[in-house]
């Protein structure tokens, strides 16, 4: 086993770290976010500085052409019961940078983290990577400073380099939009900054466990660690560790017992994106069909889904500290679960095959469940395959149960409930269409290629614990 | 290893089969050839029946609306020396069928091969395919008949599918299309017609090795096939074995040895994917800048590139004998080649990463020299890396060298010079930027992943010989 392998396993079962236990952490938090002054405040499209809707291009832009747009699309398809439909959606072409730098500290490989303030966030201050940067970000179209610690992702060496993948966004918010994941590693000394910290990969893991205090960008990164891959013969007896520790290890690891190939899984993508098509176009933004575009917000005309709003934004410790923007507000909460079950001795997750409008190939791997901002609560049971079992799971059953923010520099105040349920003999190893079960290291490979594993399912996977 | 695995090498290494030798095989085409009667006439745009442009639309179409259509873009870009440029390109959104079946016969395993006319075909019948259908060919918008064989992809089961990949299309004239490549194998007895046999692996390889034996359909359903992933002991002395068929399963196998991790040719990729922007809009073919729409043509003001027709179509043999259709014809010939490499024991291939405007994902593995349709032989040599190395290789040199068509259903006697070339101490490790080097057992994991390797590289790769 090469020793980042192993370094990397030891980190995710390691609750402590040179910064301390949890408490600590979670206080120097509370004290980050004391130290910062936050204004956001909603105001008129025509009242934002910078941006405004354009007649002629029919998107709400910024004057420099930069950053994302508000976009209209109209879109065609032959997947659900709604053939066609139109819906504003954030266009954000650029790729960004989502990374950490990560770095052995006391023998242990630590994360360098960064409290950052989002005007979305519902508590200001989250867990961020090293580097969150869009190329108009490092690009520096808005003057602001530099983003900190980007020449060390620039200048990385391929030996430095963990992991470096495209991944997607949110596919019913976002058209086609996707970040780099990068984690790099260096024995350098880096300058220290107060709103940075270094925590084990175990940290990070447990900091899921409690709501909104790790953000979207760090569990996308997160995700694309595989763990344990080449640990064939490693025991851990720690009292600390999680009762399925070993069940996570070997689900990724032993790919013998899978109940599909690899080369099935590929098959059933294919089945799908050769049946179903996705056509969308833009269309202007004032022509989208079944949406009022007032003054101070684009709504559904049925209040559903989301809400496109203009803020004025105030912050303390951001490059620049005052602009405007437009932003999406979610209607209601929504629901992401992973169903899990023990088949032919190894861990499987049920995937859901789904297609959204804003996805790069038609079908992306989905959480068994996810009813972004649908109204989950008061809907008949019926209507969603593997809702009424999770939202009446037993605690025990739960590995995981938790509220996470949604990225806070697109979305205000977005949350949603994530949970990993363990099912029993009470789930059918026959799955509904469109539903598949994937090993955790079937997971692992699919999410080094592009665009197979969306956002919401790559947020639960990178929250499964490997200790207490 | 799994007996298909063995199969598929053992069909590989076989220059008989159940038809006889190739010496049979290519008077059979010949015989098939001389039985059909076409005929194809260049006409005027506006002479075609049921095709035509539209102002409303601003691309030339069916008046149903189905099969494809010939539209106008504007490409912007940061890729080359050219930021942003108009051209036609077919566009055809439609996932169509290209597949196999297999089957043992005589203890082998035999592909059912179809001798199949298309319009733009140099010598009109080529060795296509079992099934080679458009959705709209088998949802019979035509009022043809439904193609043969059909209902055999439609109903296998996952135990009966070999390979079940969705592969990307021409990206400088295909707007971002692809076909599903499949193979399946059955145990039936089918019905037969007399203008299909069953050929082994090696016939078919054998067949890319003459000048336009093998249309491009087939050669990109056999690129999928990994020979001797899983055939670790394996041990072949047949005196007509190829002298470097040892080399080829080695490079499929040993990755220990390989330049590259998978993982750095992820990263390789993704700084590419994230460096790179292609953005593509429908413009009315009308108003392409640079090119000139006439009666008969649609053609580049230089008479580059290429040329949008309109033809007259009367065969014989085909589901619909008479029909009108636009097609694309060459400005010139191309070239196509690999260069290849013994590095630490074990044979590599200079990838080149390539744009091309219609590409799913802004860049695709392409081979180390590809101009389709570029003058080059009146070109400098210094213009393009590893060019002049190709041309001037000696003949022992060359594993491949033979003439290839594009697919004759859209491309109008288009034919490309495929090249596969070994190298020696004279071409360096060290590849210039945009240049990576493989292993045959990477490519191989990159295909079965989508839109990794273009069409180009998979013509290559299909007709890697294992026996002389």
């Amino acid at each position: 086993m090469s020793s980042i392998h192993l370094q990397m396993l030891q980190s995710a079962f390691a609750s402590e770290g040179a910064f301390g236990d949890l408490d600590a952490v979670k206080q120097w938090l509370r004290e980050q976010n004391e130290k910062v002054h936050v204004s956001v405040n909603k105001v008129r499209f025509d009242q934002m500085e910078k941006w405004g809707y354009s007649s002629e291009t029919g998107r709400i832009r910024h004057e420099s052409g930069k950053f994302f747009s508000i976009d209209g699309i109209r879109i065609k398809t032959n997947w659900g019961a709604v053939p066609d439909w139109d819906q504003p959606i954030i266009n954000q072409p650029e790729v960004g940078y989502l990374g950490f730098i990560t770095k052995v500290i006391d023998g242990m490989l630590h994360f360098l983290v960064q409290a950052k303030i989002e005007p979305g966030n519902v508590n200001h201050v989250q867990l961020s990577p090293t580097l969150q940067a869009t190329r108009s970000n490092y690009t520096q179209i808005h003057q602001g400073k530099k983003p900190l610690y980007l020449e060390y992702f620039q200048q990385a060496t391929p030996a430095q380099i963990l992991i470096d993948q495209l991944q997607s966004e949110q596919g019913a918010r976002f058209l086609r939009k996707r970040n780099r994941n990068i984690i790099i590693r260096t024995e350098e000394d880096l300058p220290h900054y107060d709103n940075f910290i270094w925590l084990t990969l175990g940290q990070l893991k447990a900091l899921m466990h409690t709501d909104n205090l790790v953000n979207m960008d760090t569990r996308t990164v997160i995700s694309g660690i595989c763990i344990g891959s080449d640990t064939n013969n490693l025991q851990f007896s720690s009292t600390s560790t999680h009762p399925l520790a070993a069940g996570f290890l070997n689900s990724t690891r032993d790919q013998s017992q899978a109940v599909h190939s690899i080369e099935a899984i590929i098959t059933f993508i294919t089945a799908l994106k050769s049946t179903y098509d996705l056509e969308v176009d833009r269309i202007d933004l004032k022509k989208v069909r079944n949406w009022i575009f007032d003054a101070d917000a684009i709504r559904h005309e049925e209040n559903k889904y989301f809400r496109v709003i203009a803020v004025d934004v105030e912050i303390g410790n951001r490059e620049v500290v005052k602009w405007s923007q437009p932003m999406v507000e979610p209607a209601q909460e929504g629901l992401c679960a992973f169903v899990c079950k023990n088949i032919n001795g190894v861990l499987h997750f049920a995937m859901q095959a789904k297609l959204e409008c804003g996805n790069f190939d038609i079908v992306e791997f989905a959480p068994t469940v996810q009813c972004l901002t649908g109204n989950y609560l008061t809907s008949s049971s019926s209507s969603l395959p593997f809702l009424d079992y999770v939202l009446h799971s037993r605690n025990e059953q739960r590995i995981l149960d938790v509220l996470q923010s949604e990225e806070g520099g697109r979305f205000y105040k977005e949350q949603n409930r994530n949970m990993i349920v363990l099912a029993g003999d009470d789930i059918d190893d026959q799955l509904p269409e469109k539903f598949i079960w994937l090993t955790l290291g079937q997971i692992h490979t699919f999410l080094k290629f592009n665009n197979y594993l969306n956002i919401q399912a790559r947020s639960l996977i990178s929250a499964i614990p490997f200790h207490e």
